[in-house]
């Protein structure tokens, strides 16, 4: 058991993406930032003024784009597109970045025939480098033109860094007065960690709907869906300059979502089924990662001490590495929930690798190594911390660290 | 530049040990711990009643002789003999685990002609698994006997884990009147990582000092010399259970150090040139490391806002593989700065390698990528980063993540 799913009417579509949605289009093209010739540059447009709400990193320097971006977010009440490029995360680039954030904005407004303000930009890639913006003009060219209703693959594939497969999903749900489509993408791989207000990483994701929500209402809902999401999953422990999690509705399937509504909750429940989708994708596809492991802290003081001790173990480089080993080594764990900075009693601590004890009250609970280097074979299987102190509980997913992450990164040249 | 140590009359002495000072005897053996076959048992011993003081981890999970060390602290005057052993960390093994440390001080005590409250002891190695007392108590007599006022080495040897090199040094200095000895071992290699109050990480330092220095004064000089040399070093950013640092003083010298005086704080300098010197080589001998990088943050609004900027980078997962790769990849640094939850201009921040400009004024500072890679080929450079925000610096010493870390870390079984 990985998921945190309420059995609720949605149900995820087949090849879903974000042009599962009524009335949205993408695409994704090669425009020429990355070397390697890959796709590097995707649109999202709305046939309609969608109503929208953005998260962003939290990092002190924030990429010009996420710059304008909080602003747009506070300005604007509706965006029609979003142009993403992959390959130079205009960061670090002082005044003429975000005149080049700007100037992207107006290029690609003036091609698909909206005001600049509803444009929203996204970048990622390398930092401190100026967009070369003839290259990126032709790009926005190349994919205004390029803009169809089942190109949401596309988009997916041109926002990728590191990430070795796209990431897309769409649930249908059902509501009372009708059936409404929820599509997203995302990008993930490395710089992934999670925070308290954010969501971070060098971590997009961009979700589209045809339910009509009032600007209110997405604001609540990305708030709550990233801290059961995007907000508890961990690759590296180091977060970008550039993470967005943006959420447009534009209203093409005529269903309204009015806040306090049944409806509102049902809705919620399917896009946070969505969004986990995607943040367990994220992690599956983190960096050279071969474990998904699921961290739960349980009967835990408060939230906070839960909290503090999943992400302690979720970070432990000795645990991600004993991981990759196949290792059960709890003498690791039992260090990180001992160095979290949480006040417990270690004789109360039992923890169990799937539903294997590993520590009964502080010590070896005398399983056998060989049960419990037979879970840790697998591609998948969580750590349950219960530490008898409590009510409180805390879930997170993180992976393994491996010779691959380090290659990765030791290779992955500015 | 990479150690700060300033020019007082002191010197290191050539293969200097715990038992270069006088009145100290020490020994390594093999007890039959490590599979390996390698010496695992050591003993140092101090012919006359030591003054004594010790910080330890500040781990929730204490292993059973870091609790009964934190007892002697605050109930003994002084102290003649410290048993340590690395294949088996007693730790997490509950109060028969408390027992066996109580016995092995009984043991060493009975074998030594001392009383058990006047022996200390230390274990490093796999966590969960009681000691095998009659291998402990066969140990500890082939020890006994084989104390010598040579065997500092084979002690250093005996306590290492993953460590490569065993690490002692040894220095003399001149005060008012007469010339003292410092001498000091120390293991590290993985699970290292800063700390307020104490040192941590599975590491062990032990020091001995033939000057007369009381209890109290001992205590402020572990704590300040601590702070900076064992609190400023990182390899990966864990914390172990049994994080040990002691110091003894047997006065064989007939030379007093005295509260207050000039004497004292010269006293100080040596000794902190002696755990910068071992901290320096833990970092060096970092699990798989291949670079040794000092951060320098300066300029900052104030100490916690330079140390928290400095911790942030010297652990950054990403920042440590590019070092590897010899990447001179500042948007990283730039990155862990801007997450390490410090408010800051982001224009106002100047960073080096060495003395090469990577970023001024929170840009590309311009310099060819090829002079800072020159920079990063070699085996020890720095990063410093000028905030421009107040007048508070800091420093740490970090090393890269290679390949070989994860090997090491994945493949040391518990």
């Amino acid at each position: 058991m990985t998921r945190t799913v309420k059995s609720i009417d949605y149900e995820f579509i087949e090849n879903g993406s974000v042009t599962s949605p009524n009335g949205f289009k993408a695409a994704g093209v090669v425009c020429g930032l990355k070397r390697s010739g890959a796709p590097d540059l995707a649109v999202l447009y709305s046939h309609t003024p969608a109503t929208f709400s953005a998260a962003f990193t939290s990092c002190v320097f924030a990429a010009a784009p996420v710059q304008l971006g909080r602003k747009q977010v506070l300005e604007q009440k509706t965006l029609r597109a979003v142009v993403i490029n992959s390959g130079n995360a205009n960061a670090c680039t002082s005044e003429t970045g975000l005149q080049y954030a700007r100037e992207t904005c107006e290029l690609a407004a003036r091609k698909l025939g909206v005001r600049p303000e509803e444009v929203m930009v996204s970048s990622t890639g390398r930092i401190g480098v100026q967009l070369p913006m003839d290259i990126i003009a032709a790009g926005v060219e190349k994919a205004a033109a390029a803009l169809a209703s089942d190109a949401g693959a596309a988009a997916a594939a041109a926002i990728m860094t590191t990430d070795t497969v796209p990431k897309s999903a769409a649930v249908s749900v059902k509501l009372s007065s009708g059936t409404v489509c929820i599509g997203a993408m995302t990008k993930g791989a490395g710089m992934i960690d999670p925070n308290l207000r954010v969501p971070h990483a060098t971590m997009l994701c961009y979700i589209t709907t045809d339910a009509e929500v009032p600007n209110s209402l997405l604001r609540d809902f990305l708030s709550r869906g990233v801290d059961n999401s995007f907000n508890r999953i961990t690759i590296d422990g180091d977060m970008s300059t550039n993470d967005t999690v943006l959420i447009m509705a534009n209203g093409s399937s005529g269903v309204k979502v009015v806040p306090g509504s049944e409806d509102a909750e049902i809705f919620y429940e399917a896009l946070l089924a969505l969004m986990q989708q995607l943040a367990y994708e994220m992690v599956m596809d983190g960096e050279g990662a071969t474990k998904f492991v699921t961290v739960y802290i349980e009967h835990a003081r408060d939230e906070t001490a839960a909290r503090t001790c999943a992400e302690a173990i979720a970070n432990s480089l000795l645990c991600k590495t004993a991981w990759f080993g196949c290792d059960p080594n709890w003498g690791r764990i039992v260090a990180a929930l001992g160095y979290a900075g949480i006040d417990f009693d270690p004789a109360l601590v039992n923890i169990f690798y799937n539903d294997k004890a590993v520590v009964t009250n502080g010590g070896d609970a005398g399983t056998p190594e060989k049960e419990l280097a037979e879970i840790l074979k697998a591609r998948e299987f969580s750590v349950s911390v219960d530490m008898n102190a409590g009510n409180a509980s805390y879930w997170m997913w993180t992976c393994d660290v491996s010779y691959e992450y380090v290659k990765i990164n030791a290779e992955y040249h500015t």
